[in-house]
């Protein structure tokens, strides 16, 4: 842990760091403050289905535990493109086009695309726009924003003001990694605390009305707060993420009054494996004790695969959720909790000797059987 | 114009541009297709109120013609800091806290940050939400972020998740132009049709109640598709964002079934001189005769201010929304429509040898006097 006052909106870390205090305590079924559908920090939703979901994966990811579970997996990092930028958009672009194709829709069946990556102007995201016919509007939280997008596409849905939204992410090693980093051509030893950015796209669509077999529900969404604690250091994002993630996971649960038991798993994404056990360290302190399932360990197998403290980068968690987390629903799990980080640094921050910020931003999701907030 | 076949979701300009021919004209009083609140591309809106706003502008925007209007103008670019970037990153934190202390508030009392700016990963508004305290979500859509922000917020509103949701976007001509151009020590000579990057930052608040002198409200929220026709100048970004407000501004009048008579005034911003003038000839193809305001245009004196075709930057058509569109509505006019443009290339795309793909997000905005979408 980095060490030093922290900054952010809130220096202490525990069941009192949130906002939500405010309130009464709202029981097992919350109900909103004000005749608003919310409670604290945290967003219920009742008419946000998540009725599909695609994903396409790079070589690496593959060949991880969760290899036989993407619906594609790519030969190479180039995808037959002149640039690893090109291969990026190319894969969000498939991955949304498979998915309106497995749903037997057009593209302009789909009201909005929330959609974002890591690179510089989410040019993976707005170039892929070019050729998909759906409004386009940009997200970014880093490794955090498919989480932002599925809450901001639940409360689209629950407003009546979209039928359905896509979201989207992606994220290329090689992309990421010269753009954050070092050009991985220069093949630069890495600590390790490091962790490996995920190639890879993530398509889901939310939906007002329930569809498809194994319907899954978005009940809440809690927005993070940005969280500074003075990590300096790009090759150990885990620890700079993991405050935020602790802030907003035992927000998430005291807003609903839940106790981690409520969940089937509670996961974060990517904190990887030093970051996860900063942030169980953090939550026990704060008096909730859990064991987290981390995106970034469940990607790769690290005793066989070189990437360090585990994966990265926005499809990380993306691909974990629609490979793992959302079969399980299907099949059996009543209920669990995605809490996405992102670490929030450019090259630029970093250069001018900057810290990195972080927030994270957790949903619920719950199958069918488990209806109710 | 540049030429070449265009790329996009619809290569045809005009009144058939949009999905939503699918539906019936919905006359003057529109209502939502299958019992939502959105008729073809557009969502339309209740509960969204702007119930205030805050503008810091940089020394040349003072000089501007609305410099009076602004409530506070910067002496210098730096705002006593060490780098472009923390000043940029400041300009955003003073707005948003300025905007909570004029309505009596704290910023925990406010659900929602939603929040973006030009520079690599959004720096700016992520390193200020590090002050900030309340949740934070990043938007990205270049220029045209401001007009996303309105109409999340107004759907966030709408769906009873959020009370109050602040929307901000700040840009800073040094930064963005050494990113995106040539570092402006260089002094490098620019085209009459390059723009002017504005430094200011804006902040506003989207309300589910009334609040405040002179309500006004959103009353509907077209998001715009990526359009790119090919044009690689990134000296001349108007050419390449006037089909995107072409098709946006199009799709809005036809799903809200107005003529832009309907309208006091009809804002792009920021297409500058050149593009704003090419958009109006797009338009008029489509059928609609409009003498467009352009915020870049607006902005600043052209004949006595060496901005070349005129302003841009996430902060230009904020800037002019609040300090001449709301209180223009507040004074008398009944509605006016807001369409902010972006140009969503990086310095890598340009570099790579791409072209410069545009999106337009258009937003009503309707005195209370005038209620009734």
């Amino acid at each position: 842990m980095p060490t030093g006052t922290p900054r952010g909106p809130t220096t202490g870390l525990g069941l009192a760091m949130g906002p939500g205090g405010e309130r009464g305590d709202p029981g097992a079924a919350p109900v909103g403050d004000e005749g608003t559908a919310r409670v604290g920090r945290t967003m219920l939703l009742h008419r946000a289905w998540i009725t599909s979901a695609t994903t396409v994966a790079g070589p690496s990811e593959g060949r991880g535990p969760l290899g036989r579970a993407f619906d594609q997996v790519l030969a190479d990092q180039l995808l037959g493109q002149a640039t690893w930028e090109q291969a990026e958009r190319r894969m969000l672009q498939r991955a949304v086009e498979d998915l309106a194709a497995n749903q037997g829709r057009r593209l302009a069946d789909y009201d909005l695309l929330l959609a974002g990556d890591l690179l510089n102007q989410s040019v993976s995201c707005s170039y892929a726009a070019r050729d998909l016919d759906v409004p386009f509007c940009g997200l970014f939280t880093a490794c955090a924003t498919f989480a932002e997008g599925l809450g901001l596409a639940g409360a689209l849905c629950e407003s009546g003001t979209c039928r359905r939204v896509l979201v989207a992410v992606c994220s290329h090693h090689d992309t990421a990694e010269r753009q954050y980093r070092f050009p991985t051509e220069l093949v630069s030893q890495r600590p390790p605390t490091a962790q490996w950015t995920a190639t890879g796209a993530v398509a889901a669509a939310i939906e007002r009305e329930a569809a498809g077999p194994g319907p899954v529900r978005i009940t809440a969404f809690t927005p993070g707060r940005v969280l500074d604690f003075h990590e300096r250091d790009p090759f150990h994002m885990g620890a700079a993420m993991a405050p935020a993630a602790a802030d907003t996971i035992a927000t998430h649960l005291r807003d609903l009054a839940r106790g981690p038991e409520a969940y089937d798993a509670i996961y974060t994404g990517d904190l990887a494996a030093v970051g996860a056990s900063i942030c169980e360290d953090l939550l026990r302190t704060a008096g909730v004790h859990v064991r987290l399932r981390d995106c970034g360990v469940e990607l790769y197998d690290r005793a066989h695969q070189d990437v360090h403290a585990g994966g990265s980068g926005a499809a990380c968690s993306a691909l974990v959720f629609a490979a793992q987390l959302l079969p399980a629903l299907r099949a059996g799990w009543g209920r669990a909790c995605l809490c996405c980080t992102g670490a929030l640094h450019s090259l630029t921050t970093y250069q001018q000797g900057e810290s990195i910020p972080a927030v994270a931003h957790a949903v619920s999701l719950e199958a069918h059987a488990g209806e109710g907030a």
